[in-house]
């Protein structure tokens, strides 16, 4: 399992709201059903890295779709290998860290 | 009031776990009061430029003061200046798009 | 065509150096005979977008098959289509507007 | 030394071009005699970090200068303490590599 952030930014489109592209690259998230959050700077996936990649390449085509002309994709992807990853485990390590230091 | 997202990679650490690098990065967070959110890919904090990249700086700093020899830092800032913008809103903002359409 | 950014960081490495890694994932582009400028930062790689990602992916694996437990892989891709997009045109494109206000 | 990325992304601008933007960003560049270098994908300098950090926000601040109401700025930087890091020294590193392998 891999963990992956992506953000699309359409770019010329005359408003400088993005949230209506982000919410329609989310519903592809719901309709595949797969595990995300959705933050304040990207929306967080986990899955298979082959699933990953075909998702993100549905988001990126997305604002395409709906008029976009130019669309800038960042994805990060964190991929671990010796042992299972998850959004809510990485998030609970760090969080065990600061509880002992505190 | 700009969003930032922000990810520390000590590089060259013998371990693959990076959460307690990131718990020390966190802790100066903790200290300054601002206001963050822990997420699985990164931390996101809001405030003005200047204390976003304050912040930055000394959470790159971190790593380094515990031995580090090489750090990647990977910083993303959303700055609009027409209305606005903190970690709730832009989250919020997605959400209604969302349920608009369901 | 489209322009992708890719950065493989391969975590935990006892090494500071990242060079000899780096090489062994350009080399996947020599091979497929793909345009692409090797940059201080990332490999820029000119291409459809079908095959960038599947270069991505490619890349990104290369790094577990030398040893590496855990791999961070940061993307970014500029896609345009309403004109050619190149990794010179998008550098021209700078430099003319560079020299015309000089 | 250390070497850094970076991105400025209007969002927002009625036009699908971005090169009279970056060109404004570049000239800050010019004007203050640092070591960069224009990619097809981002700009990067090398420099002191407190220095980067600084031309970052500077060249952040740009766009809104110029009447963008909304910026994304995405930044990477590199930070090696254990031996000097340049811009030519990263890419001549993997250079090195490759063509021994070969």
């Amino acid at each position: 399992m891999a963990v992956m952030e992506i953000s699309i930014i359409p770019i010329g489109t005359a408003s400088t709201s993005l949230s209506q592209w982000v919410a329609h690259c989310v519903r592809i998230l719901e309709e595949r059903g797969v595990k995300y959050e959705l933050t304040s700077m990207g929306t967080q996936i986990e899955g298979q890295l082959e699933e990953l990649m075909e998702i993100a390449k549905r988001m990126h085509e997305q604002p395409f779709l709906r008029g976009a002309k130019r669309v800038l994709t960042i994805i990060k992807i964190d991929d671990r290998r010796d042992k299972p990853l998850s959004l809510e485990s990485k998030r609970q390590s760090v969080r065990e860290k600061l509880n002992r230091k505190a």
